[in-house]
Formats: C-alpha cells, sequence, structure tokens
C-alpha cells in the first residue's frame, strides 16, 4: 500500500489550502487506492502521533478552496540534522506505520530544509520515499521559481489598501493629517511593500515611497523626500516593510531598550517612521500595521494567485507519481516583455531552494530608492490580476472548515 | 436662480461619495435649472473661494459610486459662535454670490454642530436657505439615526478582517503565536469594536474578547480571561476599540511620558495591550492596527451601506426642496424582531443630533463585558448585509476621480 503524507509549514497565507485541494485532486485521481493522511500542525503532528486521516472527512474539499490559513494547522519546527540517526529512524517508523510513500511538504525556505532533510534521511536510510516540497510563501522570497503561491493575493491587498488609505489621506490632508505610513510584512525581502507601486498609475501617483530592507534607509533623503511630497501633493503615503535595514544593517527597529522580562522594548516600525517625521517635519501623521490582515485577506485573494496555488499542488502529486525526490514545483513565466502573462509549473532540486532568499534585484528599484521601476511593475502586476472572490452569508465570508478526523494506526 | 452648495466633511468614509452621488442625482432630477456647487475640502472650501463648479465636471457621476475618501476633499473645521457676526455675513455674502439655497453638508456629530450654526445664521440674516446634514461616519455614534452610513462597511471589513485572522493564527499557534490584538476606530463609542462579534457563528468562536470604551478595561479579568482562551483554544483573538479607557475614565493609551517636542510619547493601543499580555502571560503575540484601512476599504463596502449612502443623499435634496432647514435624513430601522431587516429615511432637527454622541447600549454587551449580546448581533448584522465590489483593472479597483473645475464667479 503506497500512502501520501501532506502537512502544512511556516508562516500562512490565503491560498495554501487551495494547493493542498491542488494536490489532493490530483492524488484522488491518478491514485485513488492511496490514503491521504495530513500533519496535525505540520511536521509536528507526525512527531507527535497526531495525523489526520482525509477519508474520514465528509465534506467536499471544495471548501479547501475558500478558506485562508492553514486548514490543518501549520508549525515553525526546525528539524535536527540528518546526522541525528535516532530521531529520522523514529520519524521514519512513523511513515512506515501509515505506509507513507509520498511526502508533501508545503511551506517557504524553512520549510524547504525541512523537506530536503527527509528526502536526505530516506536515501541514507533506504526508505522507498517521493519527498516533494510545495512552494508557499507571502514574502516571494523563494529561490529558482518566479513567484511564490500567497505572494500574489498579499500584492493585490497591499496595492488596493495603500490605494483606498491614500485616497483617505487625499481628503483629509488640507486641514488634518499629512502623512500616512502602511507598514507591511516580508521579512529580509521588500516584494511586499514593493506591490505598493501597483497603486500607482500613468496619471496619479497614491504610493510616493516605498521602504525596502534592499536599500538602507538614509533617514536624511527620506525627510527631504516626505517633506517635498508634501508640499508638492499635499500629503505623501509611506509603505514600509518591517525589514527595513539602517545604514549599519541593522534593523530600523531593532532597540537596545529592554523591558522588566528583558525583552525588546515594543514598537512596531510604522510607528518609529511616524516619530521620525514628527520630530523632523512636525507633520501630522496616521500609521496602520496591516499584519495577519495582509496575509489572511482571503477576500480580495488573487485569482491568478488561486490558479497557481492549485497548479502546484497538482504538479507535486505528479512528481511524486513520477517518483522524483527532493524537488519543488516553480513557477515559471515564459512570454516575452510585450506578450501577456504566461507561466509553466517546471521543477528545481531543494538543493538549490532550502535556506536560500530572493532579495527584490536592483533593477526593479528606482534610482533614487524609493520606488519601484517600470521593470518591477512588468513582473509584479499580473501576479494580483483577477478576483476570486469567496461565498458571503449575512454579510461575513463563509470560510467553513472541513471535519477533521485523526487517524487511529 | 437658486443654486445648491455641497460639501464633504470630517473623517471621511468609503461610502461618502455615494451619499454625494444620491444627492446629486436629485438635484438634476427635480431641479435640473439649479447649478451645484462643491466646497473643495468641505466649509473650507467656501470660505477661501475655492468651489467646484459640478457642471464643468464632463466625467459621470456614476465614478462616485466606486471611490472611497471624500472625492471633493474634507476638512476638520469648527465654525465660529453664531454671535460672530462679521464671519457669518462674510460667510453669507460668499452664499449671495453663488445664489446658493441649499446647503448640504455631509458629515458625522461635528458637521452637523456646523450645518446647525449655518442654519440659525440664516434665520437670524434673514437669508432664504435650506441648510440639510446628510449623516455620515464610521464611528456610528450620531444620535436619532437607527445608524450611519459608513458604518456598515467598516462593520464589514473589521468583521472579515478578524475572522480571517483568526483562521491565520489557528494554525500558528500550536508552535508559535498566541494571541492576536487587532485595533480599530471609533473615538468615543465601541461600535466598530462590536463588529467584530460577527465574525462569530453558532458552531464556533473567532474572535474571543472585543474591549469597548463604554466597559472600563479591568486589567485582571482580561488577562485571566486571555489565559482562560488560551488553554481552551489554544489561542486568543482581542478586537480593541482606540478609545478604550481604564477603571478611573482615563484612555488607556494616555501617557505621561512627552518627547523631546512635548508630544506624548508614541504607542498605539494594540501594542500596549500585546505589552500588558507579554509581562503577566508571556505568549507570543501579533497586533494589527487597520486605522485608515478600515474605513476606506472600499473593496469590501457593504451593499446596504451603499443604497442607504444614497438613499440618504437623495433624502437630502428632497427635505431642501421641501423648505426643511437644520434637518438632517435618518435611517429608521421599520422591522420587528423576527422580520427581515426594513428601513425607511426619516428626518430629525439637529438640535437633537449636534455634538451628542450615541455609544453601544448595555443590553448590546455581553455580562462579562467582553462580548456582544443577540440583541447586539441582530442590531449589527443587516447593516453588513450584502458585497458591492468596486471594478478592477490589472488586479486593482481603478477608483477614478472626476475631473474637478474651480467655480470663476
Amino acid at each position: 500500500m503506497k500512502n501520501a503524507f501532506y502537512a502544512q509549514s511556516g508562516g500562512v497565507t490565503s491560498v495554501i489550502n487551495s494547493s493542498a485541494y491542488g494536490l489532493f485532486l490530483e492524488l484522488k485521481k491518478t491514485v485513488p487506492e492511496a490514503n491521504i493522511y495530513v500533519g496535525k500542525n505540520g511536521i509536528v503532528g507526525l512527531i507527535e502521533d497526531e495525523v489526520y486521516d482525509l477519508n474520514k472527512s465528509k465534506k467536499s474539499l471544495d471548501l479547501l478552496l475558500d478558506s485562508p490559513g492553514g486548514m490543518f494547522g501549520s508549525c515553525r519546527y526546525k528539524l535536527p540534522e540528518i546526522n541525528d540517526e535516532k530521531f529520522y529512524e523514529d520519524l521514519f517508523k512513523k511513515l512506515e506505520r501509515y505506509s507513507i510513500s509520498y511526502f508533501f511538504y508545503n511551506g517557504g525556505n524553512d520549510s524547504a530544509d525541512t523537506c530536503y532533510k527527509i528526502s536526505e534521511a530516506a536515501k541514507k536510510l533506504n526508505y522507498p520515499l517521493n519527498a516533494i516540497a510545495m512552494p508557499k510563501t507571502i514574502d516571494n522570497d523563494l529561490a529558482v521559481t518566479d513567484n511564490c503561491p500567497g505572494f500574489g493575493s498579499v500584492a493585490k491587498y497591499i496595492a488596493t489598501s495603500a490605494k483606498e488609505a491614500s485616497l483617505d489621506i487625499k481628503s483629509m490632508c488640507k486641514t488634518s493629517t499629512k502623512v500616512f505610513i502602511l507598514e507591511v510584512m516580508g521579512r529580509h525581502a521588500g516584494w511586499i511593500a514593493a506591490a505598493a507601486e501597483l497603486a500607482n498609475d500613468d496619471n496619479n501617483t497614491y504610493v510616493h515611497r516605498i521602504l525596502m530592507p534592499e536599500v538602507p534607509l538614509n533617514e536624511e533623503t527620506f525627510i527631504s523626500g516626505v517633506k517635498s511630497d508634501v508640499e508638492k501633493f499635499g500629503y505623501s503615503v509611506i509603505v514600509a516593510s518591517e525589514g527595513l535595514k539602517d545604514k549599519n544593517g541593522k534593523f530600523y527597529t531593532a532597540s537596545d531598550t529592554k523591558d522588566s522580562f528583558g525583552h525588546n522594548q515594543l514598537g512596531g516600525l510604522a510607528p518609529k517612521i511616524a516619530d521620525l517625521i514628527d520630530k523632523k517635519l512636525g507633520y501630522k501623521y496616521h500609521w496602520s500595521v496591516s499584519d495577519y490582515l495582509q496575509r489572511s485577506a482571503r477576500h480580495i485573494s488573487s485569482q491568478t494567485d488561486v490558479e497557481q496555488a492549485i497548479a502546484v499542488g497538482r504538479a507535486a502529486a505528479k512528481l511524486a507519481l513520477n517518483n522524483a525526490n527532493g524537488v519543488m514545483p516553480i513557477i515559471k513565466r515564459i512570454n516575452n516583455h510585450d506578450e501577456p502573462y504566461a507561466w509553466v509549473i517546471e521543477e528545481s532540486e531543494l538543493i538549490h531552494i532550502a535556506n536560500k532568499e530572493k532579495i527584490v534585484p536592483t533593477d526593479f528599484i528606482s534610482e533614487d530608492g524609493f520606488r519601484i521601476s517600470q521593470k518591477g511593475v512588468d513582473y509584479l502586476k499580473p501576479l494580483t490580476v483577477g478576483e476570486n472572490y469567496p461565498k458571503y452569508q449575512d454579510g461575513v465570508p463563509i470560510y467553513e472548515q472541513l471535519d477533521l478526523h485523526l487517524a487511529e494506526i
């Protein structure tokens, strides 16, 4: 009996469940005899003997297409190095108990590392396993793949929200707020902040300054730029990436002040930038930290993103059934500059992806470092195209969850 | 010649332009000979001789139905008391210059005060004017009216966002974040925070604690409640109103610490609550401040809200043409408890509305003070019903603006 195991890992997205859907659909079509087991809270479920048996779920798997978050629970869990023989022997005993031949791990760079270790351990232990990583990260920082499922929807959310907030502050700036700062996620890469450029068009500038980890913050040129925005437009809209660094390469939000428990003093990036502007220019400001709201905003997911999320799931199943191991289905852009956006799924070995980070390239960034170039816009725009709305009941999205039952083996 | 003047005032909403649309539509139908003038940045435009002539706009007024923010600019500007004869004589000279007989002011309680003063000044100066206030505020705190245009859409946004973020943290709580805090607007009233209750349904609790200005924060019961949430569900989702007060009735975010410029030290409510939870319970947390994003989120406006926003605009025109003065069209709920939601537009004198605030009544709040009662849910739910999506191009809402031209008189 050849069964399959799937788990979700790392920070979740609004479309990670669509990847699960694509995978399950393909497995059920191609190897209907295989049981599908799913880790409760990622690989931790396997380690702790908490594994869902998908056959026991009676509700339709279509529910996976609508709901944000990780339907099966995710985890942040780093596997030990593969010379930890005891750990991997125990883990593979569990895989054997469930007769797992196909192993799918859905996550970002850390999760690719997890999947890589398992693929290597399988070889070492002579366990016949096809370990496939499925890409997912709002940070869009995976190597090799043109983009990552989850990112297109966040990009759409941030561009839309920044445009909306810009129209708000434009109304208020005459007698009130002059500066709006939106803090976004993205870890060490500025992809999400960069997506705010999509709010702008040929005739209107809605977002005036984008702050990314790729461009260390020069406070002087930034402040004089904000001043010039307010003088020219009446207001300034700034989108800032949480991973922004100072001139010395340190996180801009890093603080030496500790509270009584030894934790770093609170304070996000947005209020810190607001404070800087207040001190230097004295403008009235507002700020927003979108945090989980941005990555779970299934109500405004990108149709392109949903399609790609499903596609990597289906491709992962095909790769496993074709006896691949230690690989990830990746998205490849195949159109030339002036042609309509087109993409295919290819594959890459995990060794090229695990623990690596892809940051925003220099030629995607404007010369002054505060905006995104046309080349960057051309890259970003198609990823946000199309609206994929969830179903609503009484004003709120339904987001019905699957009935999940633990395997009893 | 009897002309009309309209202006937007106070914090804007995602549907205030729909009220302008309703007003203009009715005026153009009923008194097509009247010119429509619009204040650039509220009443300030009239004072500073910056008034748009709507006849000069060539684009379709339908654009008003899609765009958030105030298309004509808003202001925060308090008129002097009406014994300031010089001010009002000057102001009415301007009205006379444009032959204004109908005056429409679209805002919240402060703006109702502005409109009330102008209606009283008109009587005093024997100027034939029909001054009508049009209700608008996301805070939902206007007296007399059952609810306020702008609120239903924010309620939908907050309930949806809280539900989405709750599914996110549910995925992560096993090995990572245990507490999520969403800070919302609302000034001295907890209506917006209360709307988070709509995320919950009979089978699932997505939002565990709601903190409102109506219930002074008792840190001990709050902290023990968060602890019990985490023990029971694995995580706790908290939605907190910016106007939250402590036991002594002081704003919970008030700080005695001033920076070098004498400003109060930065720090929103969400990070302060996160800090409290960290100190008392040590849980890993995330927090979000939705700020302008919530009130400008036209991409998820409530259909009911859009319809009511248009309706108060049309009603304002009818009231003026029926020679009313110093009144506001208000929304009246006419269904009984078990019947489908239904509403009509009535009117109220501004004296009952100006400078007054309506807070969340006690019987809308659960006994422990941290949730909303069934009665509160019954009130809130219908205001969020229906989706009214804007048009998108290349992944982002279009939000095209009118071409606006200043009057030359």
